[in-house]
């Protein structure tokens, strides 16, 4: 084959990625320099032909921290070209190939200014949230409608009192989503009405998100209903119907609506801690670029397996600075329970939205006021 | 709240998924149970009133045998309505929390047939593809357009010379998606050319599948061009851009082109042995359900980590037995080489398509003659 030499023509800007290493220290650049090749050229180097890919394409390595025998940490930057504005292909030159590797687990990413503005981000973010509920400071609180099974009227009875104990935000467990015994538009229907009705009666901001989960071919009908509805914001799954169709979604100004992202099948990427992608990348940089105003996930504590250091690094990745992308809300959530609150805020801070479920009804017979002393609790204790 | 008593009016079929938990003996049961629970009601079975969602609604512990002091496999049967009839949901009751939690992975699973009526499955499948082929019963051969930063012409030659040698399906790297030194439409363009002109020579079949996974609310237009252009198929990383999204794409009559599946971005699902999808289920049954006429993934004894087991897993995941949905074809790769022909055919049978990357280029300066090679070594030894 005849040598042809085109110029690549980069402009010669590039994006930060560091990952973990799990290996031995005597591995550790060449595991590194694999992930240059294996997220850009994906071939032998030996085999290519042109010099400036060979030179301009890889990923380069900018630093190789040991901080353990088994731990290094590595940061490589990518021309900003390879990633061609487009979130999946982002995503694919930050952790595609390289997923499929062990030990390799992407801990956090910069982007330049210039590549952050091709995302919109959070439509509202904390500050766009804090104003629709007017609560410019203190701490959210907020329950979920379940167990599946109920019919839609049951839910929005209990949406009811809930809206009516002063819950700020109210969303549908992440598995309603249009079964027979509840379908989407009967439950979407009767507890935007019942929301509607509790707030006229408090005075109170009250926002009731549905699941707008569902086939990506009927999403947007779905949100659109919801939203004529009365729906204040819709619960997304991005594991289920992916990261790229949520951005869409937050995206579309006709529909305009606040999103809570949901961590259903994105654990298998957090679970094990030597692979897969760290809670402040996937959950708080990679969702928020995906546009999720705010991001459920299982706190410390609760019955899921996360640490504090990983609560601390979701929430870091949540307020990171990223170009002109707003930050997002963490809610933690996952078998939390009344007598925590406390703990958790201190832990948390004041931007921060509780999700309390189960221990909700667990704690007496009256929803009502359990609602209003999950909010008092939270009031007392916000950090001033 | 007073008591209500609707009917949950179930059909009382199930379906069954089977989960490998890593743990003690004495926890395997209580695991169990958390998963039924996590994965329907998400609530504490105490505090759900309707005695009749509390019996038909939750998973049911169809059979538990342990395997090892730590390894436990159990079955367990949901309810077919809590899927609602959608790949998400359905998705989210397999995995979805239970991605969160350490030590259980979803191993297989087996739908109604009427759920499996529910997706169309791959539009070609094995024998589809072997049709657009002329190709009824040898393995099929493959190799992909590389490195990233090549232009449009470079990777048409490329896809000449192939196409020329006898490949019967071209793919695109799938890390080419519309970067400014290869835009989507020149590259698609000119290969398709390339690859129509070889076989206008040759007179035998040959496929160019571009790669198609990019922004959302891109891939329709993009495939369209590609059809129109004279593609052969497409690829798609549904890690990248989502299943669901690949589903419609499968089922899209203007459209029908087959699907090679890429895994970009599913590794951290397989990665870990104790946790995520396995392979068969991830690669195999749930692409299928996805619409996937063939699924690309690292072979053993390639430059990733999968073990034969492992592969032997996925290859039965193609085929398992599920409804009338299609079979689809493995595609081992990730650093295969010429070598290796006989040992792979003697794996893989007949029913797989072998692609080799690097290797075609590393084997001699003839690429056409590498080509030849390839497809010489894989008719003498297909086995008869």
């Amino acid at each position: 084959m005849t040598k042809i030499n085109n110029s690549l023509h980069l402009s010669g800007a590039s994006f930060q990625a560091v990952y973990q290493l799990s290996c031995a220290t005597e591995q550790a650049a060449c595991l590194a320099e694999e992930i240059c090749i294996e997220q850009t050229i994906e071939f032998p180097k030996a085999l290519v032909k042109r010099q400036d890919i060979k030179e301009q394409i890889p990923g380069r390595l900018v630093s190789l921290t040991t901080t353990s025998e088994t731990s290094h940490e590595v940061t490589i930057e990518y021309p900003i070209e390879v990633a061609g504005n487009e979130l999946p292909q982002l995503l694919n030159v930050l952790m595609g190939n390289t997923s499929l590797k062990p030990g390799i687990r992407l801990q956090s990413f910069a982007l330049t200014p210039e590549q952050y503005e091709n995302f919109k981000g959070p439509r509202f973010g904390r500050k766009g949230l804090r104003d629709l509920l007017n609560a410019p400071q203190r701490p959210l609180v907020c329950t979920a409608l379940k167990p599946m099974g109920n019919s839609p009227k049951e839910l929005a009875d209990l949406a009811y009192q809930f809206a009516l104990g002063g819950i700020d935000i109210i969303k549908d467990d992440h598995g309603l989503s249009n079964q027979p015994f509840c379908t989407f538009e009967h439950r979407v229907e009767q507890c935007c009405a019942a929301v509607q009705r509790a707030v006229k009666q408090t005075g109170k901001s009250c926002l009731y998100f549905p699941n707008i989960t569902a086939p990506v071919d009927k999403i947007h009908d779905r949100t659109i209903f919801a939203k004529q509805a009365g729906a204040g914001g819709c619960v997304i799954s991005p594991g289920l119907i992916g990261l790229d169709t949520m951005r869409i979604l937050a995206h579309d100004d006709t529909l305009s609506l606040p999103i809570l992202s949901h961590p259903a099948l994105m654990g298998s990427f957090t679970v094990n801690a030597y692979s897969g992608i760290a809670h402040g990348a996937l959950y708080g940089q990679i969702g928020r670029l995906a546009g999720a105003d705010a991001t459920i996930f299982p706190s410390y504590g609760g019955r899921f397996s996360t640490s504090k250091t990983e609560c601390r690094d979701l929430v870091e990745g949540t307020a990171r600075k990223m170009g002109q992308i707003k930050k997002s809300f963490p809610i933690p959530a996952g078998g939390l329970s009344f007598s925590r609150i406390p703990e958790l805020i201190r832990f948390y801070g004041n931007d921060v939205i509780l999700l309390i479920g189960g221990d909700l009804h667990r704690h007496g017979p009256d929803l009502v006021a359990n609602c209003r002393e999950f909010v008092r609790k939270v009031l007392d204790i916000r950090l001033v």
